[in-house]
């Protein structure tokens, strides 16, 4: 068991594609709770996202530099990796891996990666967080939907990610 | 925001009508995140428990003793509250309230009370365990159903608690 | 079938033990949709209120007169009601039932009600609305508790309701 | 493990407080997968219940003369009971215990109490069979609502229940 | 706010590919709670639909034309959309939209839609109807798999879908 | 309705790409009911399995042999289908359809499938068994995403099963 007051360390693990207004609103919560985070971007070959990864952590980045947790910046790292997330948080003496939950046909899945990492990793504690019920039912599935379709998504994703959305989407 | 490595307190509130395995594994849990945990037996004059607040506590502490959280037992405190479990976070300057989250049902019941207190004690963050998947569907009141007419709860409960129902519900 | 544009009545049930910033919500919803509107205040006389029908009757009058709805106020009737909703549904010539949809668990009881209500009534349609993502976890129950515990519940009920809350909980 | 082609007990518990079409759709699947079939009602003394047991025993019975399983009556039994239906269980020799799943916050009671009995009795295997679609959000309690504020349930319950149901709620 | 009686025209959006008995199910419900229905059929280019936008649409048509809705058909329109649906909404000075509520599953999805969409068109509400019960569990997707290996369809589906996906699955 | 004491056939559909513990649990349940078990893996051609219908039937019963349902393997067959589930159920004159229910999500699909299942072989009844705890929350798509990337599945898969994910995820 962790000695008292020890540094700890979370993962943040996620697609990102892009990072919403709940993702940034989860990362200020994980990083009241632990000393150090790792937002840990899926790299996902099989699917075929909408940014790189690369694209994705920077969009992270810049939201956070333009959120409330801007001053905690030092206490935030942003990774893309593609193997195992129980591998990463072992390597990286992870004491957590954080999980915003948001809906129930989430938290079935949600439980099956959960048990799972335990198996895999079991001195890591899957941790889920409450994202601020106005994110709740926020998807980046959806955002991209609507971007896709030159809908308004300014009050769903930072405004980065909002002008990113539209260049990407932008009729040539 | 905290400062890293500062001293994190966190609250395991519950009716604990009695601890079952499933609490143990959810403090030893807690003990794996936080430096120091209260387990708050709430009184809950409007239902009648089986058995009273101090019974109950000292159900825990006895559990506790009998369980891999042994060594830890100095970073626990149990006590007994009857008013805002909000109220409580903020006297005692708790960074966190910590809940297993069980099943569906649960799920619903435990964001309303966990946005409601959001709302009292917008400081204090709820963080959401997972049990041992052993543990995932075990209920108090299905456990005193179970005792009550005479049925074996051993592998449900701790040993101590297994005594102190089949005392409670023996036949004069 | 109803005749297009012809006046459509709907009730919207419940016990509104107090009435909350959700209900009010919803009843601004429910009057974009229908020309005239029943809040109908279940007696339940088996449960034992906190308030009696007349004064959640009268709160819910309070309310809206403090609400965005101010202007619509003669669209609105208030009516306690001890017997089937279906019955009464039948008997003022309802078009729909209005429920609030908030969460899961409610999600299967609406259906057993509003599935026996197309029963006994088979005209009347049991329409479901969206509170806003603010109230979609939102209970009298958990309110009351609160306020019987001295906690601030300002920001879920209107100030009416809160004042009442206050006076009914008052230390003697 | 069982031989081919023994024999197999199965025991369908519950309330039955009272029998609805549902229960008795279900009867009808049970005989369908087993041999024999006890309706085992729960006696339940915390519980106040419309009906007596043995009221409850007598509707089961009615219903199912009047119902398609008439000509399979031999092979059911009704029984009321009060202690632990894992106990009734295995004193029988049940092979297992049959129970509709109806609806999602159900599901979540349902396996709690499933996994208890499995602790409790390891060869019963609990069985869940679908009802009918129509009978999917039956439910006796508030068929009981309905009938006590005077509703038609005749289309929810077997003709003797509804009867049964009228001259229980009939104003003296 | 409408003034009373205006009319109102509601928006049934889906991918009907094809129509089955439980959307002519809720588009006669929808009829019975607004004046104007437009049926709305998602071409959604991403996926690959078995019936193109304009064959759904027919099929919409031949469907309610042999069904209850008959008398009502100056009060429906058939659309193929391609954009965003609030933004259809919108253009058409829609009231509602209106979904069905099948399953939980469902309500998760369905809860993220209507609350961007809320966010995209505040004025629009999203309402929930609820099919038939015997309609609660049906699906296009299910209904494609069966009929593509030669199942027997013909109380899924209104009966001039079921010749088409007979012609469509016909071996050469 | 079947005569009391006949043989009773049951058919546990699946993917089973590949079989996990879960479902060897789940097999040994099934013989515990039934007099004889088919084992039906669907070929499923839109999807892209991992293993080819064959290799999932011989690693099925691979699996069996190295579990307790060893001795009962003249009661079990195992072959690969690929049209519908319910042709082959009355084919075969099967009893039932075995389902394990593992989650919610699942429960609502399971649902429909099970309702649809129910139109084409109304006398095919489907059955709902819970498997151990400890699986109820395994799933073959996460086990090949953690053997995929090298991570230990041995604790959720038969042995052989192990081997064979091992074998097919090697790097050349």
């Amino acid at each position: 068991m962790n000695n008292p007051a020890s540094h700890r360390l979370a993962i943040y693990p996620g697609s990102f594609d892009p990072v919403t207004n709940g993702h940034v609103d989860l990362i200020a919560r994980a990083l009241h709770l632990f000393d150090n985070l790792i937002v840990a971007v899926a790299q996902n070959p099989s699917k075929t996202p909408l940014f790189s990864g690369d694209e994705r952590c920077a969009m992270i980045t810049e939201s956070m530099r333009a959120s409330e947790v801007v001053s905690e910046l030092a206490r935030v790292e942003t990774v893309v990796f593609d193997g195992l997330l129980a591998h990463l948080a072992v390597a990286r003496g992870a004491t957590a891996i954080v999980r915003g939950l948001r809906a129930v046909s989430d938290f079935e899945f949600e439980f099956q990666i959960a048990l799972t990492n335990r198996t895999l990793a079991p001195s890591v504690e899957t941790v889920f967080l409450m994202p601020n019920a106005r994110y709740t039912f926020l998807s980046s599935t959806i955002i991209k939907d609507v971007a896709r379709h030159g809908g308004d998504v300014s009050r769903l994703v930072p405004p980065n990610v909002a002008v990113r959305l539209k260049t990407r989407f932008a009729k040539p």
